[in-house]
C-alpha cells in the first residue's frame, strides 16, 4: 500500500497532538514515545545541541520540573509538507504556565520538526525550537505576539 | 525518472552551498534563489516569523547592511533526511564578520531548513535560525562551543 501525503499529514497530526498532549500533563514517556532514539535536538534554551534520547530526556526532564501547576503548550498555526518518509513540520507554540505569584508567564515560541517513516510509524528525528532575540540588547524576545 | 534519496541529498547540499556562498558575497539575489516564494522563516533575530519571500528579502537586505568587510557563514555538520519531493535539512552555522575594532565577532547558530522539488527544482519553502537563550538572564548565548 503506497501512503499518501494525505495520509502522512494525518499522522504527523496525530504525533504532534499526542506530544504535546503528553507536554501539558508532563508525561516524560508519552513526550519521548515521539521522538527517534538518534533525535538531534536544538532547543529554546541553555545549548547549543542535544544529541540522542537520552540526552534529550533528561533536559526535558529539567524543563518539565522548572514548571510546577497546569502547564500551556498549545500548538498554533501548523503546516506539514510529506513525503514518501521524510516530512517536515512548522508551528507557533504557546507556551508557559502560572508563576509563583499566581500570575501568568506566557510565551510564543517557534517549533520545527523533521520527521521520518520507519516500521510504518512517524517519528520526530529532529526537533528545533526558539524565541528570536534583539540585536541590541542580546535579549531574547518573549513577548511578541503572531 | 526515479529520484533517489541520494541524488536529493546531494541537489539539497548544492543548494545549501550555493546559499551559504551567496551569504558570504552578501548577494542578495543569489540567497533569494534558494528560496520558494511562499518561504516561511524563523529567523534568529527581530520578528517572530516572516512571511513570504518579499518579506523574507527585506530582512535579509537589512541584516546584510549591518555587516562590513569579510562575512564568516559556514555549514557544519550538515545532515538532511530527503524523501520523494520532501526533506530537511540540520545544520550548525558558524558566522560573524570583523568588527570596527577588526576583531572577529562570530558565534554558532542553529538551522534548521525545510525544503520540496518542484518543477525539477529544490527549493527551501522553510528556515528556521537561532541562538538558545540563557533561562535565568534572558539573554542569548552567543558564546557556546560546538
Amino acid at each position: 500500500m503506497t501512503m499518501t501525503a494525505t495520509d502522512a499529514t494525518v499522522e504527523i497530526q496525530g504525533l504532534i497532538e499526542n506530544w504535546a498532549k503528553a507536554a501539558r500533563t508532563c508525561d516524560i514517556d508519552g513526550i519521548m514515545a515521539a521522538y527517534a532514539p538518534d533525535i538531534r535536538a536544538f532547543d529554546a534554551i541553555s545549548q547549543l545541541q542535544f544529541k540522542g534520547a537520552e540526552a534529550w530526556r533528561r533536559h526535558w526532564q529539567a524543563c518539565l520540573e522548572m514548571g510546577s501547576g497546569p502547564t500551556i503548550f498549545e500548538v498554533h498555526d501548523l503546516l506539514i509538507e510529506a513525503g514518501d518518509g521524510v516530512a517536515y513540520g512548522r508551528f507557533l507554540l504557546r507556551c508557559g504556565g502560572i508563576g509563583p505569584d499566581g500570575k501568568e508567564q506566557i510565551g510564543w515560541m517557534r517549533v520545527t520538526v523533521g520527521c521520518r517513516r520507519r516500521g510504518g510509524r512517524w517519528t520526530i528525528a529532529h526537533e528545533h525550537s526558539s524565541a528570536p532575540f534583539d540585536m541590541a540588547s542580546g535579549k531574547a524576545l518573549l513577548e511578541l505576539q503572531p
